[in-house]
């Protein structure tokens, strides 16, 4: 295939997103979307999640596929670790959307990205899940990303993008703020 | 396989973990932990994530194979669907840390469970990763989880189960109160 040199192409289609977001602010309603998953317990601390249908733009939207996930505890809590841990998911979550989010403002501001590495870290300090000590939260007692960054840029260039991806990421946002949850048994 | 019909069994071992507390209130350098994952792009909203070694217990971890996840966004955000979106990681957390938590404290209190399923939808205004309106927030308006229990326990003593999970668990804490996040670029 061949490619203008000059062009930018970090696969990002920006102005589909530029078309959508000029149609969602005309039709707000549409902007409401829900986001789901499905949990089944396996055995143990085993379990198997299902990610398929959501809801937006105004409909029940169907993917071609369904992503089935297996997560579990490792073995030194006595576990089969069949799977990643929950708090790993949340730092792929974290992790992908902030990498989502450079693509997506590199292919804004004319930017050819060649390599990007997130290399992510949290602490937690398990006496808190374990019940030992009431001060201790049990979530991370904080994250830490790294990105290695090859691009057609400045240093400058490339913090800027970093920082406003992270303006822009749903995951940043749930993880650095808190939402409500309400867990129900029907 | 002969199994006792009075006894309990969810598959998790709940005398490991009550050591674990023990061990861990002794040496509570030990309880430390770091968890981690590496994302790599791929191309547009496309990234591949790596979950592997971990640190805990005053020493690396490591694991008998690595887990990988792809994440994307869907087609009708002009991507191309090749793993669920960041935000769904989160819910894929959040249901199968609860989950995790259900079966040991079940296991803890003698109850046998027999099919869990949780069934998990977070609402999210797009106006906000979108940049339409400063004052929509970017992540999730809310989450709600509803379980599905059957076991050997009265409907109050499951209610009691699931709001224990709660008391206990990581990623619920990560959800619903703030964690530091610092993105540093090399």
């Amino acid at each position: 295939m061949l490619q203008n040199a000059t062009q930018v192409n970090n696969g990002v289609n920006v102005g589909a997103l530029l078309d959508a977001r000029q149609a969602l602010t005309a039709a707000p309603e549409a902007a409401r979307f829900k986001w789901r998953a499905t949990t089944q317990w396996i055995n143990g601390t085993h379990s198997r999640s299902t990610v398929s249908g959501f809801y937006g733009l105004g409909t029940e939207q169907s993917r071609k596929v369904e992503f089935k996930y297996d997560a579990d505890h490792p073995e030194i809590f006595a576990s089969e670790d069949h799977g990643a841990t929950p708090v790993e998911f949340v730092l792929v979550g974290l992790a992908s959307c902030l990498t989502a989010g450079i693509a997506a403002v590199a292919q804004h501001r004319k930017i050819q990205l060649r390599k990007v590495t997130a290399t992510i870290e949290a602490g937690m300090n398990v006496q808190g899940i374990l019940g030992i000590d009431a001060d201790v939260r049990n979530g991370f007692d904080g994250i830490k990303v790294i990105y290695d960054i090859d691009a057609d840029a400045t240093k400058e260039e490339i913090a800027a993008l970093v920082a406003q991806s992270q303006k822009r990421s749903a995951v940043f946002d749930i993880v650095t703020n808190p939402t409500d949850v309400a867990v129900e048994v029907r």
